[in-house]
């Protein structure tokens, strides 16, 4: 059994709503240090198997077909 | 200007319905292996400041706040 942590953010330029959100919200709370907020979701993904290039490849796959949307996303994929 | 990122994660016994969705989906498409998935959210921070320890001690404070419901979140901050 494998952990995979699929990191999946938002590509340069792609705005994001969510972080603006969380930025204003901390700095009117008084965290005016806060300069920057951004938010990427992670996937970790418990896969059986042994051999950890074809769990790589899959994986890549699984992002492709269904975890990430190109157009917006960029992905990672962490193999324990 | 320090990255902090926080790592948000469900409780263990909350429900993951995102994460159960994604499983199924997976194993729909084939992808027989995959035996588990769990979504979680991460924000990352860019912090001014020189201090490693104030801005810790202050994130810790944000998290309490705003950025995690302690009812149904562990968070953990990764301070770069």
């Amino acid at each position: 059994m494998y952990k995979v942590t699929v990191v999946i953010k938002l590509k340069k330029g792609v705005l994001n709503p969510e972080g603006r959100t969380i930025l204003r919200a901390l700095n009117f709370l008084g965290y005016d240090e806060v300069k920057d907020a951004k938010t990427f979701k992670c996937i970790e993904l418990t896969i059986e198997g042994k051999d950890k290039e074809t769990i790589q490849e899959r994986v890549e796959e699984m992002c492709k077909k269904l975890l990430a949307n190109p157009v917006i996303h960029d992905y990672e994929i962490l193999l324990e």
